[in-house]
């Protein structure tokens, strides 16, 4: 039977994760797959730079359009990043009939639109596993394994970069900057870190998740974004005193028919499955109607694990090559509405510092009702001039808790507005009707 | 476009479960599977008893040969459990050209090898990824997903029953058969408890998972088995205070080419996700050599969870169908032997009852050194007659441990062998060379 001949476009460090992965295990591939899967060409922008010996040097090139359209190519690893010419090769190969695997999911999460609608009216396999999480099998199982329920929330843990940061700054009590510092020396965060720590990276995964998990299309521009620049040591110290743990979310959400897709920190309760996620893990966390609640975690990033899932899309590919299957890009069925920011219904953690004297909690109190934001808990720490005010609200819309923070910050009595972060994952019970 | 005509096999609690969804997620259902998917037939034991409204009373028939026979059937959804008649109505549908949907672990893990290569022959598809983890998707993953790594070990909390007994063992302190009751009384475990409690649910489990992570054939005879009904609150206790929490694990692992598959309760560090598995949750936690470390996390059981993975099968045959794909049962390629316990590597827990005096330790691990077995880490608590060692091995042959605990048991300064339980995923990072 012949094999899968594989055209790859960039080698950085998933590309040479994908060739050392099929070189180790080729043979557990071969039997996965039914045929053997191999590279023939790869194109690279300096083809003079010194690659892994699983990269035949004969092998190389710096024409990526000539990788694509080479009849020897069967099945096109698109692993360069980028918008383009990722999209142009991308929509070639598909012009030529050429099943495309891809972790790019700032191109997705752009222009993904077009990209399925090529693939679909082409009859050609596009697949992207390892876009999103990594390691983590999590496109597939929204795509097929959960195509029976109705999803209605997923949260995710999406970048490990801010993850580590975040963890580093519970566990050690560091401030960002630092903790920041030691990701950068220990290769877990980029010189310019600014996709990972403003939520850019985090933003892209979440449209990707969003329009699988709810059957239809938002685009990163779509997704309302925070990053964690601004999360400091005492935000974190203060969580952990309540229960909680800060996490960067990417949270996708059906509300009455329409989409909330958004990143920003959260204040995650300590007995949720993600508050967990150490060091530089992701996770999914998906609730669903029929499923209730389910959790996939793992590595989101580096060569062999975002490697492996190029390869898991790899072998799909050849076993549907074999059944004589044509593709399916990815079943997109519903134009559904993205809801604004302020329309989204949220839960808060707000610390004020206060003058400890009778009448403050009546006047902060008042600030709250006068929009509508309903209090679930109090808490006065602290005395005389040093007291704080910690409250937790109920869910509440956005809108309205931003109003609220603006009379707050108006109030004579409230000297300072020391924190305001929002509640992710406790009210989901509620939210279910569990 | 035609749509997919289900003959349902059962009409428990996952069968109605099954029944419910298609009507209540029927738009989305039809939206993933490109065309509607509607129970045609429902066999089921006894055609008087009253069934939830999903169940239209006319599709109902005492005659399950004749609802896989119906040519108004397109595909067989098996969820009446046990061996006979299941296995030969499954058998006729592949024979028939029908694909197979099952739930049944215990038929899989008993004749999974009949089943599959029937289905393989015939090019029918056999779909089971409610067999496993009821909601969480497990089998498509280790089937698919996964498909391009090399698979190292397979840790699963795969049994509710027992994980909600253990949780509440460990939360309240009761005994065993105080937790049992309270988990009977609130319907998690059967009033005759033993498939549970003995591992046997587990072990069935253990057979599928050891099966795809190693695409190879284990059968539940050749699983080795503990249950939970040892498990005392003086274990768990003890294990707490050293920093572990106890669980029912199903562990399939490669060695060396052959294949391990054991279920027994371990002692987890508490900081491996495992630990953190609550209440009735399952989990299934993988270690392979590009991905690193995976967990999949969520409701092992009820009739919706698990009928949604009977639902996520029954999207995937339908675009199988419309694809013109054949089918694929169960790519299974090696035959690996199944490793005896007595030639696993384990490591123990021991904790003994001894004398305080001086050369006791000496004694003790003497014993230990006899059989090769390396000591980690010893504390002694309490003085007096009252003192007891606590050992804890480095990975160690199983049957050198049995042998140590044998010649510990007839040392004159050990008192009683007070506990000793298997210590799973601590030495993981050296086993994996990490």
């Amino acid at each position: 039977m012949e094999g899968l001949r594989v055209g790859m476009l960039g080698c950085g460090a998933v590309g040479t994760g994908v060739a050392r992965l099929l070189v180790e295990h080729g043979r557990p591939v071969r039997d996965r797959a039914g045929v053997p899967i191999a590279l023939q060409r790869v194109a690279v922008r300096d083809v003079t730079r010194k690659r892994d010996p699983a990269v035949d040097p004969t092998m190389v090139s710096g024409d990526a359009a000539a990788v694509v359209a080479d009849p020897e190519v069967d099945v096109v690893v698109e692993v360069m990043g980028g918008i383009e010419p990722a999209r142009s090769l991308i929509l070639e190969a598909i012009r030529l009939g050429k099943p495309v695997v891809t972790a790019n999911k700032e191109l997705l999460a752009a222009h993904g639109g077009e990209l399925f609608d090529a693939a679909d009216a082409a009859g050609v396999d596009l697949r992207f596993e390892a876009a999103v999480g990594g390691a983590i099998p999590i496109v597939a199982p929204l795509k097929e394994s959960l195509a029976g329920d109705r999803l209605r929330r997923v949260l995710g843990i999406v970048n490990g970069t801010t993850n580590y940061v975040l963890w580093r700054m519970a566990s050690t009590g560091a401030g960002y900057a630092e903790a920041l510092a030691e990701a950068t020396e220990l290769g877990y965060a980029e010189p310019d870190p600014s996709a990972d720590v403003e939520g850019f990276d985090a933003a892209a995964k979440c449209a990707i998740l969003a329009s699988l998990a709810f059957n239809t299309r938002v685009a990163a521009g779509d997704v309302y974004r925070e990053g964690i620049t601004d999360v400091t040591a005492a935000d974190i110290q203060a969580a952990r005193r309540m229960g909680y743990t800060v996490k960067l979310l990417a949270i996708a959400e059906e509300i009455d028919g329409e989409v909330s897709a958004r990143v920003h920190p959260a204040m995650v309760p300590d007995a949720h499955p993600l508050a967990g996620v150490t060091e530089a893990y992701n996770a999914v966390f998906v609730e669903g109607d029929a499923v209730g609640r389910l959790m996939f975690y793992g590595r989101g990033a580096g060569g062999r694990p975002t490697g492996s899932a190029v390869l898991g899309d790899l072998v799909a590919v050849a076993r549907a090559r074999q059944q004589g299957a044509k593709g399916v890009g990815c079943t997109c069925v519903y134009r559904r509405r993205v809801r604004g920011m302020a329309d989204v219904d949220t839960q808060y953690y707000v610390a004020l510092d206060v003058a400890d004297r009778p009448g403050v909690l009546a006047q902060v109190a008042a600030v709250f009702a006068e929009h509508g934001v309903s209090i679930r808990s109090v808490l006065q720490r602290g005395k005389g001039e040093e007291a704080q005010l910690v409250l937790v609200t109920h869910l509440a819309r956005e809108g309205a808790v931003q109003r609220v923070l603006e009379g707050l910050r108006g109030l004579p009595v409230v000297g300072n507005l020391a924190s305001a972060m929002r509640v992710e994952g406790e009210e989901a019970d509620e939210v279910l009707g569990w």
